[in-house]
């Protein structure tokens, strides 16, 4: 039985260098909060406002280190609450994304895409992938057990060396699911 | 094959007469805005504010007509932003749940109780439960297809003369499987 623990993430931003510059300042550096589960990722103490067309979220963490392109990742809830309309993807895969307003201390940068709903997914590093005999890309089912049980369908094992073993969800998710942090689900192969 | 269309239930408010006299006025009777799927329901023009001890949320719509009990239905989501801990309930079963402050234009109320998150369930009419071989208080489990697939488990079957065919979830719940409202999804019985 695979076995995996759960890590909510609530919306936050990763963000680029060029645009760091212009809402923090040139050459400005991200100061670690506190460590991600996902090696050498980190919450950063810093915060920035993100604008839609019809509102308005502050205290959007940024997660560091720095990226090749900024990347927003929200809930459908907070979709609403901005009035955009971002599509479940994959990170990374930004092509045809709407934008939003990202408003820091020192500047102002109007994005032209980068906003998305993360698409739920399971990190595995590769000697967990190994020992469970998953690959990367594999669609697998997670099964959430208790009063708001439910299966989530097609999720996504991603592989890497650099990862550490983790089922990500955002807000809406694990609250629909009545989850919380560090919670052990059952992961299930489709032909199981 | 059961086939029922979806009903996203927003943040919403019942009030007792009590309450609605003190929040609105000795006598108030609440304005139609919208009739709902379930028959004599509706949605009223007036809102209330609710406030936890760790923040509040406007504009929470209030459904008519009045009832014996106040009771607030939330996600987990507003949970999270009120500071308070409702749990997974029943529709009118009360006992043991907090209590918020609840703001109308005429008065206040400090609730003792009454803040629940509904649990998941599917009103039937009493032909469409027969029809369907489903008896009062079963349980079913609601098949989403799509990007956003899951299997919500242990959903709730109520049956009435007095109930329109309808899977209600909150807004964590519809958004974290990709549902709109009208939806149309499956439902199976656990020994299918």
């Amino acid at each position: 039985m695979m076995k995996v623990p759960v890590g909510i993430s609530n919306r936050h931003i990763h963000l680029s260098r060029k645009d760091l510059d212009i809402l923090f300042g040139e050459g400005y550096e991200l100061t670690v909060l506190k460590d991600l589960s996902q090696p050498g990722q980190f919450a950063s103490e810093e915060v920035v406002t993100i604008e839609g067309p019809k509102g308005k979220i502050n205290n959007i963490r940024i997660l560091g280190p720095v990226r090749k392109e900024t990347q927003i990742e929200i809930s459908r809830t907070d979709s609403f609450v901005l009035g955009v309309k971002p599509p479940v993807r994959d990170s990374g895969y930004l092509e045809g994304t709407p934008g939003v307003k990202v408003i820091g201390p020192k500047g102002e940068v109007e994005l032209e895409k980068g906003v998305i709903i993360a698409a739920r997914h399971i990190h595995f590093h590769t000697t967990d992938a190994e020992k469970f005999g998953v690959r990367d890309q594999d669609r697998l089912r997670v099964v959430v057990e208790g009063e708001r049980g439910v299966i989530f369908e097609n999720v996504l094992a991603r592989v890497s060396p650099n990862y550490a073993l983790d089922f990500h969800v955002d807000t809406d998710e694990g609250n629909a699911a009545g989850l919380k942090n560090g919670d052990m689900v059952e992961v299930l192969k489709y032909e199981e």
